[in-house]
Parts: structure tokens; sequence; C-alpha cells
């Protein structure tokens, strides 16, 4: 018998072979046909929905039957009770192959291309790079005077004052090169000390290339190492969403699936292998010439980068495999790169405390070193450091995705159509609202123009529309919504109560109760978070507070401050630090110095977990209340110097 | 048209697709089918001779026509006009492919297995591995104090005094290993500064390997790193001989052939790769014990070893690439081992003389830094080294492959079945002869019980062939022939006069004149290079003379100095040294003093390139005289200083 079934996706047209009884999402996973799945195939999510194609296909040459999928689950029929237009469709989680099937994923199911905004491009860095290029001539072999190719290149450069060894890597191209150049190269030597590459005489133009590996998007910025110019940009999802939209799925697949590490490991270094091709072929640049790229990323991110099972980090105590800067050439990571381009990867903080994060300290030192300031940097969860007279403490807090849009009913990532402004009038209790891709506000008439739909509402959305909320009166301090003010805008869903924020028909947009709670977690959590740092470093006041990532980004810092996310926070004193971990690794990528500060900085830093400090819960519960007016009544809290439990 | 025509091999049985126009001995190689090849395929040798099995063969489902390949050439026409026994047969080199064929690989053109001498095996050497085994137990990580595995592992040792970096390879299986062990670790530690494997506590075997690249022969020792002792050896053929018999055929194959180069790296790597892994299955040990690889060979299987092109070494001036000890690690270079086993390759020593040389000097450095002592290596060239007071010089002297039975008319390499001892009644001119794989001597009865028959005749017998030929005065001193002596022993091959020395009927073994001429020009050689190096060094004696190799081991020393191929020789200062290559890399691999040492003593070498030296000539005439007397005459040559041009 034949285990062996041929799936085939529309519209992609992409075609696998499956195993009877491999879930179909599996199966799309491994054809690199990107279905939505946020809880990694757990059947939490309900976001997976597909359609089985039956019929003859010729197309395909299969013919699908009825009973070539399993039969539909109690799950998938309590879903479509609730919900009458999933009827037909199944849950690619929950569909296990029996035969030859055609599968459609519908729109709503497909993953969307993320936004990125670029506006942080015109950055400057110092600029000390790593690699220098130096011209040499080499004497001429004679049958009396005859060294070996690599000893004449080592003795030119000797006489340069340059001591450096070379590579192996070279060897194999070291004599046709040195023959059709008649001896004329310039060579490229890594951190004074190594012979990289070598060309004809006469290239000047290197690059390197800072790249961040978000969970959701990977940013590329390729630069010339000699002036440290910005010359190529590009951005991608990281193809690991596929797997699971959040970093604790993919560590549970990874858990859950033989294999499964490496399969998300194949997926972001294939991406940034074509990400890195795409730049050398648009720049029209040979591939010798890109000898650095510094990577930052989250501990999860950084661990699977290098080929290491992240299961470790999903568990107590969330110990890391290697925390230091890591050099690993191209080719010892069996990248389809130039052999000697070295990718480096900035030094994790702690277990949850990436890499991402010690670059946006970087991008902030001059700052943190001599003010009293808050960095914070908002992903599923939040990464917070704090600087007071030289010393810097660091943590993570578990606020969950609420802040990113994800747990959220109407949740979507930053991406276009998400809903990213709220305003609602206090009387009219009538909501304006604008989306990611339209410049125009909803009531206006350019919104009606480009017939912009709003797909759902993404983080930034969903802190508006609750301050919107508590300043309408429309919940209450402790969260709950106040019905009686317009019974109107209110309607059930199952046991749970919403509010209509945008009415598209069918595609209308609500604010669930639980939208609410997921929001008052997140913001109890960071709050939490916050306190403990400012407790142990004896803190009341912040002169700097750096909202790092495309959170800080998309938000308003008045929200910020009126949501009470941070304590004792106030508007102008928040700043948005754009793409900070981008900056981190582009100023490391760019000069030797910060590589070294960052390295040593990043040895200081005291690690908080959490997890461990018995006053994480009484912060937490202070700060659950939603305590909203426009002209904001901070209530400094007390904070007492606590001793650490030894 | 398909251009892709199926060729398939008897015996072997192996297949292979050919294209319309490829020779039936690119098509052989390309297969893996070892067809005895001297030359490289130019059609200079004649040894591959094949036969085309026309017809159907429902065994292959080929039909072979007789147009399905090329016609017989002019060469082909000639050699079978001279030699009726090769009617009906082809050169697989002169025979191109115009359709499917089937070829039977006769005996007599298929390789044969390498006899190699295990008479060496019980050396002892200094143990001072690179690598120490280093036991350790990790502390438990706590929420509150959790450094990283890397750090918590670096830690340790540090308390032990090591101060060690962790190798990036070994991140991806440290912490399933902590876990399984509880934190007891055995860690390997590699030039007491870089940890490059990790094992459960209590492993106590770790092995290296040294390996003798030879042209002809690939000689494995297997040693337990800790006592230094040989637990396993092998050989096999070198697989590059399929590309040509000698390393000048192998040059012209990669400068010929695009993308040859690679093929016989792939060739060599492929095998060694095999043979390490049939050590490790006949030892029982796991990969990741077998840390260290200490490589020997000459210059040009040096660079195709590491995948560079040799071309630069067949053409002056004879540039190496590069000339230093090199450390790879086994992944860098593609093996299929542990990624961390390193593989080290001893330093060349010029363009001619190398890491083989380099060796054996090792070997023998105690005796060449206290007294005046010759080492010649002898194989298609000889490698000579001269030390005196303290000054050391090499050379090399394009002996040609004459010494190894190569260019002989019925020479063969030391195989089973090949004369290596010959002698001739000064009377009767009855020729007593024995062969390698049997101890009885051809006039004893055991020589007619094991029914074996000389296949030919390698470098041993030829040189006691010579001598012989000189005492009982079948030659006399300028190498011709005194035919009068015994006019019924000799006969004519077309213009060339023949010496009958063993009658099998038609597979009876001559000595042709030209073979003597070869002879001469060898010994010349020799002896010249070794009189420019006395010259320099102002000698006129030597304490020893060390003879490497298997010439050396199958050589008897009383042959060589009646032969008179080293000036100023007697027999009792010639001294066998056996395999003195592999011997020196097992010593480099057991004692890092040993590899520092010659690292050291290369350096300080004179390279004298005998090309550009007047005086080659001119020693070079004087030593093609054959003056034998049973009690040697030796006329000491008068050795002037001379001075070196600048």
């Amino acid at each position: 018998m034949d285990d062996n079934y041929q799936v085939c996706f529309t519209p992609s047209g992409r075609q696998f072979k499956g195993e009877f009884g491999d879930t179909l999402l599996q199966v799309a996973q491994d054809a690199g046909v990107a279905i939505r799945s946020l809880c990694g195939g757990y059947g939490q999510c309900h976001q997976c929905w597909i359609e089985v194609s039956e019929g003859e296909h010729s197309k395909f040459g299969v013919k699908c039957d009825p009973e070539n999928v399993s039969a539909v689950t109690r799950l998938e029929k309590q879903l479509i009770q609730d919900n009458p237009t999933y009827k037909g469709k199944r849950l690619a989680c929950q569909s296990c192959i029996q035969g030859d099937l055609v599968i459609d994923v519908p729109e709503d199911s497909q993953e969307h291309k993320a936004y990125i905004s670029k506006k942080n491009a015109a950055q400057t860095y110092s600029i000390s790079s790593s690699i220098s290029l130096i011209d040499c001539t080499l004497d001429e072999a004679t049958l009396d005077e005859n060294p070996s190719a690599s000893e004449n290149l080592i003795a030119q450069l000797t006489k340069q004052g340059v001591k450096a060894n070379i590579d192996f890597n070279l060897l194999r191209d070291l004599q046709p090169l040195i023959h059709e150049c008649k001896g004329n190269l310039t060579v490229a030597v890594r951190d004074s000390s190594q012979i990289v590459a070598a060309y004809p005489k006469g290239t000047h133009q290197i690059l390197g290339a800072a790249i961040d590996i978000g969970s959701t998007t990977l940013a590329l910025y390729v630069y010339d190492l000699k002036n440290g110019k910005l010359v190529y940009e590009s951005s991608a999802m990281n193809p690991q969403i596929r797997f699971g939209e959040d970093l604790m799925s993919r560590v549970s697949y990874v858990m859950m699936n033989k294999g499964g590490d490496e399969k998300l490991t194949a997926a972001v270094r294939g991406k940034i292998t074509e990400m890195l091709h795409e730049a050398c072929e648009n720049l029209e640049t040979e591939w010798d010439k890109l000898l650095e790229v510094v990577l930052v990323g989250n501990p999860i991110m950084h661990h699977i980068f290098f080929g290491i099972s992240p299961v470790e980090l999903g568990q107590a105590p969330f110990t890391l495999s290697i925390r230091s800067w890591l050099d690993v050439d191209a080719k010892d990571l069996g990248f389809d790169l130039y052999p000697k381009t070295r990718l480096s990867f900035l030094p994790l903080i702690a277990g949850h405390v990436g890499a991402d994060t010690a670059a946006a300290y970087l991008s902030q030192m001059d700052t943190m070193h001599t003010e009293t300031t808050l960095l914070v940097d908002i992903g599923t969860n939040a990464e917070i450091m704090l600087s007071k007279e030289g010393k810097v403490y660091a943590t993570s807090s578990p606020t969950g995705p609420a802040f990113e849009g994800a747990e959220i009913s109407s949740g979507v990532r930053a991406t276009y159509g998400a809903i990213e402004r709220v305003r609602i009038d206090k009387d009219s209790l009538k909501v304006r609202f604008k989306v990611i891709g339209c410049d125009a506000w909803s009531d206006e008439p350019d919104y009606e123009l480009v017939q912009m739909k709003a797909v759902g509402i993404c983080g930034s959305g969903i802190i508006e529309a609750i301050v919107a909320f508590a300043e309408a009166g429309i919940i209450d301090q402790s969260g709950l919504f106040v019905e009686s003010i317009a019974p109107e805008l209110f309607s059930k869903k199952g046991n749970t109560t919403r509010f209509l924020l945008v009415d598209q028909g069918d595609k209308s947009i609500y604010i669930e109760q639980v939208d609410i709670r997921s929001i008052q977690l997140a913001k109890a959590a960071l709050s939490a978070g916050v306190s403990i740092l400012m407790d142990y470093l004896d803190c009341d006041h912040f002169d700097k507070i750096l909202l790092a990532g495309a959170f800080g980004a998309h938000l308003d810092a008045r929200y910020v401050a009126l949501l009470d996310i941070i304590p004792t926070s106030t508007a102008e004193k928040i700043e948005s630090v754009g793409n900070a971990a981008g900056i981190g690794a582009s100023a490391a990528l760019l000069d030797v110095n910060k590589k070294q500060a960052i390295i040593e900085a990043v040895d200081k830093v005291v690690k908080i977990e959490t997890a461990t400090e018995p006053r994480f819960q009484e912060f937490f519960v202070d700060a659950m209340k939603f305590s909203v007016s426009p002209v904001k009544q901070q209530q400094t809290k007390k904070v007492r110097r606590r001793k650490r439990a030894s």
C-alpha cells in the first residue's frame, strides 16, 4: 500500500507528498504554503480554515474524494455551529490525509506580507570597520627565490606593517588570481589579523549587513563598510511563522515534532540567504564583497539561527546554551554565501532578554550611561532595562502578545489594513480610526476613495481604543464594559460581551470583554516589571523613557502615559527610538569599538528574573486598574528600597 | 538525439552514463572502474586494453553494436600488428563512445591491490598529545543563578586551571548531553585552549590517526592518544591512480580536463574518509572520539588533498600555494567525520620536496642534527636531504619513475608477483629471482609448488638485475648490452635489443636496452642531486645514508652501493629507515613538541633547485657510468666548494 499521497494547494499551485495521517497544516508547512496559524497546530487559535476541493483535478492529475480526508472533528463541529460561515471548511490542523487531496487556502487564512516602517534609514554611524582593504604587489617568483604564494602575500603585508595570517579557504583561488592580476592584489584583512578575501587591485567597495531577526519580521540593512552609507534595505516575513505565530508556539512545535528545530533553522537561514542574495543582485556585487553580517534577535531566534534547540528556553530555569558574542563563518554554518563571510550575533543578556535588547541598549548607550533611563521593547514579552548612576538592570515581563494585537479577538499584526489609531467622541460615542496603508482617517473623504477596509486591530490601535473607552466611560476603572452608556453598541457572542468598533457588515470589528482583560494583564505585567527594577535601583523617576521597536513607533506617547502602562510616565519623557535593535546591530557592524563596548557592557548588566521576585505579584495587582483622565493625575508610587533575598 | 549512452563494465558490473565522444577511459574513471593507465590517457603507456562485448546483454538491457564505439585508431593498429595477442582488443583511452556499450576489462588491465610491508609497526613514540581529557561537574542551574551552559562549563574548567573557549560546533549537542549526564561531563580540550568535544563523564579513550598519502598507496595508522599505542592500521591504493599512474600524469590530467582537480580531490578524500570510517567501525568507536588526523604527502598530494589546483607545481618555477603547517577542521573541508576532528598536514619544504620528506626528517631528526647524514626518499623524484654540523639542505632530483619499476618495459609496482630480487650466475648466466608474495627463490621447489608466475619487475628487481648484468658482463660500463657473451639470450623487438630474464612462454619477461638507459638516467640524476648538496655543504663523506620509503625497504644496501647510486656510499653506512614518512607523521600526531620541532626545523632548511644549478649537468654526466666490481673501487669525487651565484 502506498502511504504517500499528493496534496495540492490552491491558489499557490504548490504540491507536496504527504503520508497517511499527516495533518494538512504539517504538509502545508513542509510545502512552504503559508497558512495562518497562531497556536502552532493545537486547535487553539481557529485561524487555519481551509477548504477541501472535492472532485477530479486534471490540472494536478489528482482525484480528490470526500474520504481522502479524515472526518470532521468535534471541535470543528462546535466552531461551525457557533459560526455557520465556516460550514464546508476544515481546520488544517485537525484534518488528516487519507488520500490525494486538493486544498484551497482562502484569503483569510493566508499570511499577509508585513508592513515595515523605513523611517529610521537616515541614521549616521561612527565608522571603524573590522575589515581593512590593503593594496599590494607580490614579488615575482623565480626558481631561486620562490616562496609559496601565501608566504609572498604575507611578506608584502608585513612590509606594510600588517601581521596577518591567510585563511585556508582562500588558497584554492589565490594562485589563479595572482596569475590573472600579475601579482597586483587588494586583500581584505579582518581584525588586522586574518586575510579573508583577495581581489584584483583597485577593489574598494566591500559590504556589511545588519539583520534584525524578529519573530515576525526579518529586516536587512546593507552598508558600505568604508563610509558607513546604507546602500540597500529590505524586509520579509519570518518564515517560521508557519510553525506558530508566537515564540512559545514555535518552541512547543519543536518539542512535539522530531526534527522540528531543524525545520525552523532551515526556514530562517533559507530566507536570510535569499535576502542577502537579492541584496547582492540588486547591488550588482559579487558575494565575496559581502564580508560581515551582524545579527540580532531574541534568545529563541538566536538559538534557532545557530541550530541549537530552543527547548531549554521554553521551560524553567530558561538556561541559555551560550550567551556571549558569537562569530561563525558562513561556511561553518553551511550558508550558501562567500565561505569567509562572518556571521556575528550580538550577545544575549539573559534567558528572556536577547541580543535585540542588547542592540537597543547599544543604540542608546550614551543616554543610558548618563541619565536615569528606562528602555522598553515590547513584543510577546516586554524586555525592560533601567539605568541609573552607571548601574544597568534588565528583566523581562510576560506581557503576552496582546500589545501586538495577538490574542485579541479582532487582533492582527501591524500589516496593511490594520487599525492603528482610534478616537471616540465622548458625547456621540462615534468612532474614528486610521488603518495602516491609508493616510486618511475613516471619516475623511479620501478613506472612502481608496475603498479601504479595516482587517482588524493592531497593538497601537487596541491601546488607543481602550484609552478612548476609559475616557468616554465605555469601561470602568476595573476594565468592565459599562453597557448602560449605549446599549445599542454592545452585543453578545456566546457568553462574552462585545463593543461594535467598526461596522462593516459581516466583516465588522468588535472589541470583546476578554480583549480588555488581555490588555489589562499585559499592562499590569509591564508595569510590574518596571516597578521591580525601580525598586532594585531605588528609582522614583525617569529622565527618559525610550520605547523601542514597532510598538513604540506606532504608538502615540500620550496614550502610553494615559493608559499608565509605565509607572510615573509622562508623555514628554516618552520617546520612540524606532528600530533600536536594527540601529544597534548596524552600529556594531560598522564600528569595532561599539562591538567591544556592547560586549563589555552586557557583562555588567544585572539580570532580574521576575518569576522569582516575591513583590512582582503585588506590583501586578496594583497596576491592573484603568485610571485614565485627560489631565493625568499620576499617583507616584511609593517605591521602597527592597533588599535582595540572599 | 540522446547524447547519453549506457556503458556497462564487466566483471565489476558497474554502469555509467557517458556522452557521445567520451573516451572509455574517462567513463571508467567516472564510474570508479579501475583500469590500469600509466600515462593519464595519452596513448603512451599501452596498458588500458579492454574488450568491447558486442551483442545483446539482457542482464544490462543493452544492445552493444560494433558501430557503438569509434573506429580502431592508427596507434592501435600498429600495436596489434606488433603484438597480435591484442587483436580484438581496444585501448580504453583511444576508444570513444558512439552508443550503448558493454566493456570487459581483462585481468591484465585491472588495477591490483598494493602490497604493504607492516614491519615498522612496533615503533615507540614520546607522548604529549594536543588533546587533554578533563572531568568536570557543572553547577545546577536555578532561576536566580543561571549562567548559560557554555559559561557554566568554562567556569568549571577555569576552576581546574584550564582557560578554554568552547567551539561553536559543540553547542547543538551540549545541553542535551548535560541533561542526560546530569552535568557530569568529560571534555576534550585541544591545545589547552579550545573545548572540542564533550562526553559523558568517564570517557577515557580518544584516538588520533596518521596518514601517509603516497601517490600510489594510502597508509593509515590509528593510535590511542593517551598512551601512544598503535590500535589499528590499514592501507589502500590511492584511487587517483586511475587518473594517471605518476604525479605528472595527474597534473596534466588536471590541466587537460576541466574539473579534473575536483575529481582528484574527491577521490583521495573519499578513500581517506572510507578508511577512517572502517577504522572506527573496527575499533567500535564513535567518530567523535577520533579528534586528530595528521597527514603527510608530497606537494602535489598536499595541494590536491586541500582542493588547491596542483597546476603550478607542474611548471616552473613550481610555486607552492602554501608551505606551512596547516590545521583545518573536518567540517571546513567537508569531510564526513566529527566536525571538530582536526586534519593537519605537515609543512612542505619546497615545490618538489613535500611533507612526506619533512616527516622523514622529523623521524630521523636526532641523527640528522648530530651526524653528517644523507636522507633519500626515492619515488618519481628523489627527495634528498643532507645535514652537516647543524645545517640542513634539501633538493629533489628528477630520477623519473624507473627506480619504482615504471617506464620499464616489464616494470610493475611493488605488487604481488613483482620480481624484487635477481641473481645471475657469472659462468652459466642462469637467472634466479624472487617475487613479492612468495618466500622461495625461483629455483627452489616451493616456488613451483605455489605456481607463482612473475608479472613483471619492480624497482628493487631492476636494480639488482642491472648490478647482476654488470657483474656478469652482460652490459659494459656505458650500459650497452654485450650480446656476444651469449647471443641466444638476446633478441630484437622492433629496433631495440632485449635480454630474456624469465622464460614464461608468451608471458616471458625481458629487460630491454631502453630499460638499462632509464635506470642509468635515474641513477645519474640521484647521484648528481646528492653531489650538489655535498658541494654546498663541503662534505666528502656521510656518517649515515638513510633510505626512506618502499624503495629502501625492498632494496639490498649492497646493491645500492654496488650500482654507485649514491656517491661515496658503502653498504655498511646505508640503512633502510622504513616508512619514515608514516613514522614522522605519527610522531607529530602524538607529541606536540615534535610538531613544534618540525615546524621550526623546516623553516631553517635551505632549498636547492637542481634545475638552476650549473654544475648539475656536470655531475649528471659523471654519474652515467656503470662501474661495478665485487670489491668496490670507489673513486672519491673531488668535491669543490662552489660559491652560490648571487
